[in-house]
């Protein structure tokens, strides 16, 4: 091992003597006739292109939670763009409506393809990103979308899913999968089916897919969210499995986008 | 986020122009009146007290595997020991005696905790070890033994179980448990009682101990060892699961070595 830094390093080092400036923005786009609202971040201080991120949101729509986690990739270095499932406007305010929002798409699943390859297609749009190096994540419900997206045959390089519902209705579509699939779960989540667990695995070994999947102990449903807007024991904030399963996301990105 | 590097870190960098020179060392130490015989590697061009890894060997005794993986450990700048389980001079050379040595402990676990304990201590008194920071990583009959140690209620901060068999005939003892277990396991090993991982589950969680485990798909049993030592298509190199293994044992290690 060398610690030996050259004089020509310490020079390159200097020249990266810049203050980060986290830009954000609101972005409208469609799919089909419907309108669809994302929030675009990114590093204003870097000019080049970079790894693009899209980010899905839990059943309650695209809230501040999603929002925060787009500024957090965008310092990380990426362009990150959350998706809007649901439409412009269509903000569930309780948990009847997250249901039924959820349900919508859950249940018709060529729909919630289409909606997420939307939201896929504006971050591929947006010029400071490299096309070539894409990821997707999603939460909860999300986690479920990003899924669906690698099940939709998205020609990008990896997706992860934390706490995402694993159920899979179709799933002989794993062969269309060309990304890597990395699931993060709690343990003790009491809404993950043990049948659906199952079914995913089988699907991803049979279809040889590049997967893996952790499990947190101690940590139930939404474990990174410390709000996930609904009070139910089984669903709960854990603050080590968030900043765990956050690490193993970086991890994931530092492999895909090599 | 800042990227500004000031001129008095660019000196400290300078400072740590050193090379590293990684020591190694047979060393005879006895539990009972059995002498043992483990194998120490650290990096001289550090003075400092380190974090310990105690290393436990597969079925085959202690190799030049283990001793390898002692050497990538004192690299990161931890003193790694690795245990010697069977005894001096007992390095089985065949699967036959590969699984009679392995069995004599799988089905003694006083004896296997009495043994890694003995390997423990050795660590322990070495002068560059941080007695607070210390760990032990085991591979396959080692995955298992380190589990074990957690179970003998070992005062180190953490295990981290490769490939190892989690069977727990002893589940009562995980409250016991004072550190943080992370299992590393292949989604297709073939040698995993799918009945002993669910017991292992229930263990660590009836115990609410700080548990983790991560399954890498298409990895089957030995997923880290180039050569598992003899022939099964059950048990072979992975070079995804290897490295996104390690890359997990090191972001554990960051976590409780802090």
């Amino acid at each position: 091992m060398k610690y030996l830094i050259t004089i020509s390093a310490l020079i390159a080092a200097c020249a990266v003597s810049v203050q980060a400036k986290i830009v954000t923005q609101s972005i409208e786009y469609k799919q089909g006739d419907t309108t669809l609202e994302g929030y675009l971040a990114y590093d204003d201080a870097v000019s080049s292109k970079r790894p693009g991120v899209l980010i899905v949101h839990q059943w309650l729509g695209l809230t501040d939670y999603e929002k925060h986690r787009a500024e957090q990739l965008a310092a990380l270095g990426y362009v990150a763009f959350c998706a809007d499932i649901y439409g412009k406007g269509v903000r569930p305010k309780n948990v009847s409506e997250a249901g039924a929002e959820a349900t919508k798409y859950k249940s018709d699943r060529q729909l919630l393809r289409a909606r997420v390859n939307a939201g896929l297609d504006e971050l591929k749009k947006n010029e400071l990103v490299d096309t070539k190096h894409i990821a997707a994540i999603g939460y909860c419900f999300g986690g479920t979308t990003v899924i669906e997206l690698a099940l939709s045959g998205a020609d990008i390089a990896g997706v992860v899913s934390f706490h995402g519902g694993l159920d899979a209705p179709n799933p002989a579509d794993a062969k269309n999968i060309k990304c890597k699939v990395l699931a993060l779960a709690g343990a003790d989540d009491p809404f993950q089916n043990p049948n659906d667990l199952s079914a995913f695995e089988s699907e991803m070994r049979d279809a040889k897919v590049d997967w893996q999947i952790t499990f947190y102990g101690g940590a139930v449903h939404s474990f990174t969210q410390p709000d996930p807007g609904f009070v139910n024991p089984g669903a709960h904030y854990n603050e080590k499995a968030d900043k765990r399963s956050w690490q193993a996301m970086k991890d994931f990105f530092a492999e895909i986008f090599r």
